[in-house]
């Protein structure tokens, strides 16, 4: 390690070059750590610090004084799901107040696609067809959205959809105080209810072995029928074949996807061509680089002065 | 007239069943009046009252002591050029916050639409590909809005942009106060300096002499390379062939058009499959029938009253 430096930071993908999307510009602000990329031939023993995405299976074990593994992303599932990721390890998730207002105005988009009929618009267009829905226009108060997962991001699509007119509901596994105007739900009793109630689902969750598959056929029947999904979570969560059969049956009218459980989407995947699905290539929302600057500093002045960084999550639970 | 009325009512429009319209609610609330059809064969004298849209040239000649015309839009246009409408008569709007939110939504479909590259993505999946933006995706806050209209709609309309992280400008004929996080401009100057700093021009404005044809080649070369109009005003603030030429060199993207000079749109019109145009059948907002009962009722109270109806335009503007 160079001289006036105190702590060595290994960079950890298999899928992205992560010194170039970080920049030049973040390696230099990191204020007396050498930056250095896995895998690495220096001594390891001085690493403390990660930052990863997608780490490759045995990536940590090469670090045995690693104290913690910053994400470069909100979810951090992908660093989780690592199997040489020890339990005592911290791991850092991404907070950017940009990105819950990129998700928010995404989600906007296809809530109010949804109730506009947008997508009926478009096609009587291209069949040079005048034809004004009427009082099929509906209005935002009578279509309801539950959004499912209300931490910042949540938080932030709740609140705005709730001033655009949408009666908004909001669902996290343990109860959390609702900003005005939002009615909150939690459990799995209140998850079931708040489905009762939602035309369109927002699905926000992180991925833990919870919310695995949580997009399934049973949640989908408790929805109202010709309901919408808006899929910005993770593939995992979606169960596919369960979509396809609920917008086949009617019980869903159509659908938003972002994400995949296989990234990018395959050639001929039914969701490619499938009329009441939009595809978009996992881009709602996405955290900046001075954000993950801003966290990956606090996180070097937490483990300098011996303590827990700030946006550590929860190992139990995954968040 | 009936024994308990004391006002007569007359229903005047060439386009539009008003009776049906408005349905026997509307009929039977109207408390102590007489509701009849133009053309009316009973005694006009008693007609103090109007309800129109899209009145015959020669409707107004009938009826020697009109008092007060309510439109059932928020747009008057139609009904002052009338060539029978006399000079002292009053004409009424209808205001419906509702109405506001529905534009607002609809306008933020378009506005995000754009920010957010949707028809790109839209294209991508026809072709089944699979393509992230990456650095072209844009933020809210590097998309600045300018909106032409700053009455009731506009002001909802450009509140609930700015909350979606949009830097937001309303112009207004005349001075107006502007809510917190717009920047309000008035008369031509404030047209131009709004203009030079737009990059998506949304068009609220009420159709007058001094508006018609406002959206032109001058008002687009103003603004950002590349801009995009989203016209929810009349059709006869578009010049047509301007809008085409701007898209055909680049300096508009793309165009949401809700109205046009002849509706419904004629066939074969170029703006049906332009690739770069999006067509809705004049359907951004419209006034609830509750609302035009409200506004009736308002005037019904004044005219007895004698006062003047508190929604009556200011006929030498126009609005």
């Amino acid at each position: 390690m160079s001289g006036t430096c105190d702590m060595r930071c290994v960079l950890v993908s298999k899928s992205l070059d992560l010194r170039g999307y970080l920049g030049p510009e973040f390696v230099h602000a990191a204020d007396r750590i050498e930056i250095v990329s896995h895998p690495h031939d220096g001594p390891a023993m001085d690493v403390r610090l990660a930052v990863a995405w997608h780490p490759p299976d045995d990536a940590f074990e090469h670090y045995p004084n690693l104290q913690a593994v910053c994400s470069i992303g909100a979810g951090v599932d992908n660093i989780l799901a690592c199997p040489s990721l020890r339990p005592d390890v911290d791991v850092i998730r991404v907070v950017d107040p940009a990105q819950a207002q990129m998700m928010s105005g995404f989600v906007a988009w296809h809530v109010i696609g949804h109730q506009r009929r947008f997508a009926t618009y478009q096609a009587q267009q291209r069949e040079q067809r005048w034809k004004r829905l009427g009082l099929d226009v509906r209005r935002a108060q009578d279509v309801p959205v539950g959004i499912l997962g209300f931490g910042e991001i949540g938080r932030r699509v709740a609140t705005d959809l709730a001033s655009l007119g949408f009666p908004v509901m909001a669902w996290s596994r343990t109860a959390k105080p609702a900003p005005h105007g939002i009615r909150a739900f939690d459990g799995a009793a209140g998850l079931d209810a708040m489905l009762g109630q939602t035309e369109i689902l927002v699905n926000l969750l992180p991925l833990t072995p919870e919310t695995r598959g949580i997009l399934n056929r049973r949640t989908f029947g408790r929805m109202y029928r010709g309901g919408y999904l808006i899929q910005v979570g993770r593939g995992e969560h979606l169960v596919e074949a369960d979509l396809l059969a609920a917008l086949e049956n009617g019980q869903l009218s159509g659908a938003a996807l972002d994400v995949f459980s296989t990234e990018p989407l395959a050639p001929r995947h039914p969701f490619w061509c499938h009329p009441r699905i939009l595809v978009t290539p996992h881009e709602a929302c996405e955290v900046s680089v001075a954000a993950i600057g801003t966290t990956f500093r606090a996180t070097v002045e937490a483990i300098r002065a011996g303590q827990r960084p700030p946006l550590t999550i929860d190992r139990t639970r995954g968040y």
